[in-house]
């Protein structure tokens, strides 16, 4: 570590956090449900919106918060324990990773909700952006992403470097759903595709980039008794919020099935994962980190069918496909990258996020090339927007069926070409995550940004953290007297080991 | 452990879920609060409930899920949180604690949906069983039924007794659930009599089949100090979010009324199991065990009756008797059934759901039979329907006075009438769940089930854990060498101790 | 510690909570939205409320229940899982930190009940207190106090004196914020200054008259790895769940705009607090301390002013202010106060508490003052209800552009006069904190409760807690051998170190 690490890191986290001072204060204000409301017409925030809030004295804004929030709230645990306490399970890197987890994501909040700004709220036309509670969500969303690339190089990087890295991700990651939402018009309601899959894919090409042949097969890669049942705390969460992550920017019968979808879909997983990592073990038994990760691909599977009416055995299935995957992924396919295409993967997110927001994207379209309207009802239009029929092909009778459905914004597009074009969003997502992690990792090598490579350097809280002393020395002061009563009588021999 | 384990519980794992599979394709469906909206009046689906959905635009669906969410994913905390670390407190099984609680629950899940379906919906009449938020609650309680039982068992029974167990035990607390409250029509808002009486009664009679030697006075019995704060996470999520539990599916009156009584309940519970656990010790010192446990009590104590008008002293008084009862029985009970009944209970269920739930049966009994029209107001027929005039005998004056009631539904019984079915709901609840617990018992002592009997196998991860060489073999490497040392130069003197 | 603790402690807990139990019974009842629906015009508790709930067919109440629950369970997390985790970070402490707060919290729930009662609901002229969601919330608040004050002086007090010096405290808070917010009509809707200033200067001030120089530099008050993971499990959740504690108490746009403020606030000042503590670290290290508490800081700041139009850069500086002054306290202040004031903070509740508390009055006295109709509009009366114009001012005009004004309660005060009022409430605060903590600090030296002396009697769990007999002895038995045989063979020597 570069010793200038203590002004490097510290400047710049106040540079950028002054900078986005200078930037919410130009470019952002509150969504009209959070203005105070103005009754001087002549105000410049007077506007019919918030004049009607007005009329409506607070009701129906209390009602959309009241909604949003408890959902909102679970994601937030989502990130902030959910991820932070998975990722403790190794036995020296407790404090990075609950401590750097909880830095990068508010760190990325705040940017997430400039770059929202800026991609998709035509901030450049002189637009301001508007924060309320359903922004609250995608800012957290957004920093979820780079968690995941954050397991992927797990005790391998310098707190300097994941704050460059999320920056960049953040950027790349909101413009890639930009692209897939707003232009190819693909669907995915629990981001399986635009956070979980591109996520692991771009921190997988930063991984590579980054290759420590020091860290294969390290000592402090691995788990200790108590650091596992931290890692729990983190998994437990994840697992059960789940449906909130999935279904809470839903709404009606949509949010309904995203919720029985996630949980059953979950539950399924968890036993399949159970099964799967006994009948593969050499011992037969269970691996915790199986348990820790694999029982959480099903909520990644489903995520973006989730809102589709899959059926509770549809869910059911998916979710032991994805635990399926995941395991095998464990088992052999981590070691495979880390061995043979020298990309390394701290927690594993390939298998927990990587090939499960894969398969959420194949079955998105596999759903999306099956929907019909005889099945779906108005469900089909309300999901996919473009299977309505164009504004010159609305029939009386459509209207008459579907009086809800917006006779402007349908293409006509076929069963088919919707689920071509979901296909497609998967297709970019992987391409422009792999090219600008690669990108990403090119630069983080630059020395200035404090790359860890030495053997001893490696997932070990001691590098950026005042660890308490006991714990630096040794165990005890007991173990500490035995340590060195043996060095003393018993020379050298002994203490290699030590 | 039969050296098949791997073989067998993988197996039986993945072949119940197919079988859940088929069974959820072929029982189950959306309910209409979650299906796609169909507007074709020859679609299978299209009914007038769906119509009706469909013409209120999705906002009675989402004030609906709004509503069910929060207090569901609270109940969802408490399984998987709340049972799962507090079962964390044995120093080293905490890997099977709070894993195979998610197991046992996951797979429980669906089985419940199954169960409930055949039991509640008339699946053998062709209907389908609806899946909703409402149905994931009480999926979820059913699961907490049978890891309550488990905690009677912990550490001395292997994953597929468990799997068996919990697959049995839901049937039969399903069947009893039914029996008492659509046959002898008694109430039980927080289930402390159909899940935790049914739930501790039956754990302890499989424990009194499955007694082992050598599970009493292990020192792998006992916590760790970390072990016990790990816990605490457990028993404290449990406490906070066990006013959802009581009062998450009512509404109205009675489900502000549940909250306020659980919340006051425990909290003098709390008081009280301080006040006596330092009253009762030698020392005069606390035990984390009675903190971990009897706090808890007063969420059981009051659940029968926690939707009825007790007055906030009335709940506060329930929570000190019950905080009373529970110490008692973790200082004096918990010891008389293992030596005396040879009922050895590990997590002492008999205390916390056990006795706790018992008591709450008799409240529940006794208010019944004290209630008044008069003091209960238009509560009394929405709590107890039966107590309603019977449709021949009602008034004019009583339409008027009580426009919500139905006029169909009542049966005109009186207060003790109501008190003793309720009472009789308790003898039943009991005598089922001994009796069915002490056949799957015997079911469970099978050979091919892998019943966990020699000492060193009991309350132990490494039986069916990979745990972390490092605690496998000793603390740290300088204890290894410690004791390799002392072992060399000392002889056998020293290391029998070891 | 006097050897009659074991029936001191107890019984005075049996007696006050039974004490409660009486004056619960003769000053409390449900609120009408919890009270069952006495359809009898005879009945004394038939009231046009009672007969509009039950008109209104509990729609209204389940509204009301569902909209004031979630925030409810949220800051219910805070106050037993947050505040009880944080304070685990001591390594040998850790049994009294989560457990002790649970016990003070438990009793002060109900204590707050009773105490707001008589404060606030004239008890004295034959009222009763209402019992009801709303009131669960602050009576979790009231116990907030009194656990800031904990903090101050954790690990060197014995239960007797936590419990005697909460009953002191809640009772001189409740009146505090009564004179500041009934008398002085100051706002402060997150209660920055009632509480978190509060119970900062009064914990302070009882540290001040506590002080042991024992506890200077002792090795048990540090943490160690694995307590300073638990600590985290509080720092967050506090963190996530804190936009709850300032803004649950709202509605409508008030409410929206605290939690868009207290996330943005938050977040801001994580990043800074990162910053800080690198960057004026010798070695250019994090340390935990910091981040469990400093990052917090930002939700105390933010607290007066969070239903005010801050603007989200506003609430963004008001974090990074707060993240800067916590963590100057954690480096240089606490130290400070304790050698040269003879002020004691184990848990340096004065940078987290204490001087982002008076930020945040101070943030709230300046907004007031320089508040205007045109800038805030109907949100300035609602508000700050006195700077409505007086009921003989109010104008046609007014009432048209106001119409949920109400004509009756405005004063007509000014900006500066709100301005003023709002820096009296700090100014009565702290004075009233410092003074009555001075007071309550000599009470609590009466050695009859069992104040914590010796050394050896701080911050150890051992004191008042059954600790398993391993961890008392020492880390396990091999090290009980290695220290014997040391022992043994090397005489005088080598132990004196252990």
């Amino acid at each position: 570590m570069g010793s200038g690490f203590r002004l490097k890191f510290g400047t710049v986290a106040i540079i950028v956090q002054t900078v986005f001072i200078v930037l919410f204060a130009t470019l952002t204000e509150y969504d009209w449900r959070a203005h105070p409301v103005y009754s001087d017409p002549n105000h410049p925030s007077y506007t019919n919106d918030t004049n009607l809030a007005f009329q409506e004295d607070n009701e129906s804004i209390s009602h959309y918060v009241g909604r949003k929030y408890p959902p909102f709230q679970d994601v937030h645990v989502m990130i902030f324990i959910g991820f932070g306490f998975l990722m403790t399970f190794l036995r020296r890197y407790g404090y990075s990773a609950v401590s750097l987890n909880m830095f990068i994501s508010s760190l990325l909040i705040q940017w997430a909700m400039l770059v929202r700004g800026c991609v998709y709220e035509g901030i450049f036309k002189g637009n301001k952006f508007q924060v309320r509670l359903e922004e609250m969500v995608t800012a957290d969303f957004a920093s979820a992403t780079v968690l995941i690339s954050f397991g992927a190089v797990l005790g391998r990087t310098s707190p300097l470097q994941l704050l460059i890295m999320g920056l960049i991700e953040v950027i790349v990651a909101q413009v890639n759903g930009y692209v897939c939402h707003d232009v190819l018009h693909a669907v995915d309601v629990g981001e399986s595709m635009y956070i979980h899959a591109f996520g692991a894919y771009f921190g997988l090409a930063v991984s590579r980039v980054l290759y420590n042949k020091h860290a294969q097969s390290h000592h402090k890669g691995e788990s200790c008794y108590h650091s596992d049942l931290f890692s729990m705390i983190g998994t437990i969460f994840l697992w059960m919020y789940w449906p909130s992550f999935n279904g809470g920017g839903s709404e009606g019968d949509e949010q309904h099935r995203a919720y029985i979808n996630t949980y059953l879909s979950l539950c399924a997983c968890t036993v399949i994962t159970f099964a799967i990592t006994a009948l593969t073990d050499k011992k037969g038994k269970f691996t915790m980190e199986f348990i820790q990760n694999a029982t959480l691909a099903g909520g990644v599977a489903v995520g973006t069918t989730a809102n589709m009416p899959l059926q509770p055995y549809g869910a059911i299935i998916m979710g032991c496909v994805a635990g399926l995957i995941s395991c095998i992924g464990y088992r052999y396919i981590t070691e495979f990258l880390a061995e043979k295409l020298k990309i390394q993967d701290t927690c594993g997110v390939h298998n927990l996020h990587g090939m499960p927001g894969v398969l959420a994207a194949i079955a998105g379209a596999v759903m999306a090339a099956m929907a019909t309207q005889e099945d779906w009802g108005v469900s089909l239009y309300e999901i996919f927007p473009y299977r309505a029929p164009k504004p010159d092909d609305i029939t009386n009778e459509f209207q008459r069926q579907f009086p809800s459905v917006d006779v402007e914004s349908g293409k006509g597009w076929s069963a088919g070409k919707q689920g071509g074009y979901q296909a497609l969003a998967l297709a970019v997502t992987l391409g422009i995550a792999i090219v600008s992690g690669l990108i990403t990792g090119l630069i983080l090598k630059i020395p200035i940004f404090d790359q860890v490579n030495d053997e001893e350097e490696l997932f070990e809280d001691m590098m950026f953290w005042n660890v308490p002393e006991e714990e630096e020395e040794g165990k005890s002061e007991v173990e500490l007297a035995a340590r060195k009563y043996i060095q003393d009588k018993n020379g050298t021999q002994m203490t290699e080991k030590l």
